[in-house]
């Protein structure tokens, strides 16, 4: 809890939290993460698109930890880990082992709160604590495990700074496109010029995508940003699967014109269709099951006090768990925008700018994060809950070339991406337990 | 039309025009106006709240003209002005003689067009150049005038820089409010701190404000900023009066959540709340008689793609002919307002940033403004038609100490407050004539 008050301290704009992708603050709390991974005997390495990542081989021993190392600070202690990891025989001290790779993200929207993905790389980071035992030298595994053990913090999951989100783990998933280099930020710097002025080559952003050979598995925990367990009373979940979602920058063009001479079968205010187009997107998304439509970035140009606004730039995005009840919502507001405009005297066009398919948790990662939870909670008569989550994660990406798991923290009243945003410690040292037993679940699974 | 092109190319934004209060662009164009007012023998000066102004008293001469100088470039000649003014017996030579003043304003909406205000400086220095003939030394008056001419531009009518309108010509009403220097742009600079900036003294600012009885009233000419001469065909129109008007910044207040999280009935989403204001606004005005409401600015906060929007800002301006009418709408609109935010579980709240009462033209200037018309125009069964205004102007603030008349210009298609914005040089001329030809009548007018 000290480590994400810390991170929210590093920000742009002081009084809120604000961290985009390939800014100063970026690259300091990739300086961070570093040092926290490096502590626990970890390898570190910043990557060619700036996730920093640590690693630790199956077998590995540490230097004795530094004086300014701080001890174990996890709530449960080595000696409390579940009976299943004595199951695990042996594992080959190999530097070519493929990882299990856990993670989430460092970057937040902007006037962020201090949990959102920040939990989720500090939870890895006290996984990798709670596994190891001391030894005279320094550390080493509590248990023997059969994979390595990769903690990535994610460069950009938001997409607060570029409008695409997950440009940090689409790298890693090796599923870069090459057209997202002239993405502009909102004082016109483009992606390209960013990575240049961040230190990073773009032409090597290609070194950083893994093989799916190299990973065995990605597990995430992050808060659950709804409400859903605070309501149920549960501090944890297992993640059924991971919204679909699409992204849109849309543009609405009418006719800038001076507001008192003006009347009104003379005008075509974009404003009022991009008011009734927020509308019609909250009727029409409410009308459905499991589909929700945000439109979050809305400004009227010129701006003027006493000029019609002339056009209207808002964005808009669409989640559902299934791809294609979410393209089918698209294709009816798309139908309803033609309406709209078309009475208005309006024109309207539209920008894909994000596109991600629903992913499904794998049934085995769903077992050993059920498992998990369950070794960790009082024994409830009724399994953990499982909930479908509606806010993407870097787990979108990488389902391109690993099976993904995710937990879920109790996120009280489910307020995230505000100040407000919290969870308690309590639920987050049981998350630690949880996901620290989920690894060793999989560590015993037959290979 | 040449000096309404030389204007356009100052400005802030290079490919628009944007020239606001007490820029640099301002500077600029005081400069420029200051040099064509002497190109006409006129004392210039820039008043205490940045206005530039020009006079010529009842007995001047001016010097031969300076090479540079362009001749006179109206397009009807001395020769054609009316038999009306020989009606004029004598004018003293006192240079406290009582000044009527012509004028308009020369800053503008942001991506403005090049006549808004402009024209109407340049008509009345255009007036002035037609009313004159040349002499061995350099020019008089074609005929005595009882009283002397003023030419002002004034400095701020649009309120775009700090959201209040008609700063200067209120300065020269001497209805400046100390209430204004805390008002801030875009940028956080104050009034006052602007003031300093372009090297005016706010303690002073009183100085500019002038005496009814220095004043024998007040002639502007203006584009229509509407259809409707456009629609009848007719070139010119006098003025019947000046809508009354109200500015408003609005704040609708929710929270900012996150966007796939928060299910619908968990959201108290302000940008929805407000778009169902600004459509409030069109369908209560649109059921009145001679209202307008015109949602201008309008910008949702954080602004982020998966943030539901917490705040969002917006201004209103209302427009009526009559003051009672455009408050009893106003009222309506809050109404729905505290019904719409209440229903959606959000805030609201507005502050008056701008209030001007109906400005009725004097019936004398109507009467001499119809006359001009009359004698510049082809004879025509009906007399010149008669507007009422619904876009606002400086005489709704030279109201104070001054009676006020106006002609319009037409406006093809009424695009204002736009690059497309248009009048055409066969009506600017016209225009020209008609308003020395007005001056002449009212000076003609037993006092």
């Amino acid at each position: 809890m000290a480590r994400c008050d810390e991170l929210a301290r590093v920000t742009a704009t002081p009084g809120t939290i604000e961290r985009v992708y390939l800014s100063p603050e970026h690259a300091r709390v990739n300086r961070l993460a570093a040092e926290w991974m490096r502590e626990l005997g970890m390898r570190t390495w910043q990557d060619a698109a700036g996730n920093q990542i640590g690693r630790i081989d199956p077998a590995f021993a540490t230097p004795p930890p530094s004086p300014r190392a701080p001890q174990n600070r996890a709530s449960a202690t080595d000696s409390d880990l579940s009976a299943d990891a004595v199951r695990i025989r042996s594992a080959a001290p190999n530097p070519e082992t493929p990882a299990l790779v856990l993670g989430s993200h460092l970057d937040t929207v902007l006037d962020a709160g201090r949990y959102d993905g920040i939990v989720g790389v500090l939870v890895a980071l006290e996984v990798v604590r709670l596994l190891r035992v001391p030894t005279d030298g320094g550390s080493r595994w509590a248990v023997p495990l059969p994979f390595a053990i990769e903690v990535v913090a994610f460069s950009d999951e938001e997409g607060t700074r570029f409008g695409k989100a997950l440009l940090g783990s689409s790298a890693v998933a090796g599923t870069w496109n090459d057209a997202w280099w002239a993405l502009a930020d909102a004082d016109g710097v483009t992606l390209r010029q960013a990575f240049l002025e961040f230190g990073l080559d773009p032409a090597r952003v290609g070194e950083a995508a893994r093989r799916p050979d190299e990973i065995v598995a990605y597990l995430e925990a992050h808060i659950e940003q709804g409400p859903e367990l605070d309501w149920a009373g549960e501090p944890l979940a297992v993640v059924s699967s991971i919204a679909s979602a699409r992204r849109f920058q849309l543009v609405v063009e009418g006719e800038a014109r001076h507001a008192g001479g003006t009347p009104y079968d003379m005008r075509r205010d974009a404003l009022l269709g991009a008011s009734e187009a927020a509308l019609a997107v909250e009727r029409i998304c409410a009308g459905e099951h499991h589909i929700i439509g945000t439109v979050g970035q809305f400004e009227a140009f010129p701006g003027a006090v006493n000029v019609i606004p002339g056009e209207v730039q808002f964005s808009l995005d669409l989640r559902g768990e299934f791809d294609r009840e979410r393209d089918r919502v698209w294709d009816a507001l798309a139908r309803d925008l033609d309406e709209i405009m078309g009475r208005r005297g309006l024109r309207w066009r539209s920008r894909d700018v994000h596109s991600a398919p629903a992913v499904f948790c794998a049934p085995l990662l769903r077992d050993v994060v059920r498992a998990g939870i369950a070794s960790t909670l009082p024994v409830r008569s009724d399994a953990p809950p499982e909930i479908f989550s509606r806010a993407g994660h870097d787990g979108m990406a990488l389902g391109a070339i690993a099976d993904v798991g995710m937990l879920f923290l109790r996120n009280p009243d489910g307020i995230s991406h505000h100040p407000d945003e919290a969870v308690s410690a309590g639920d987050v040292a049981h998350g630690i337990r949880a996901l620290a037993e989920s690894v060793l679940h999989l560590a015993a699974e037959p290979r």
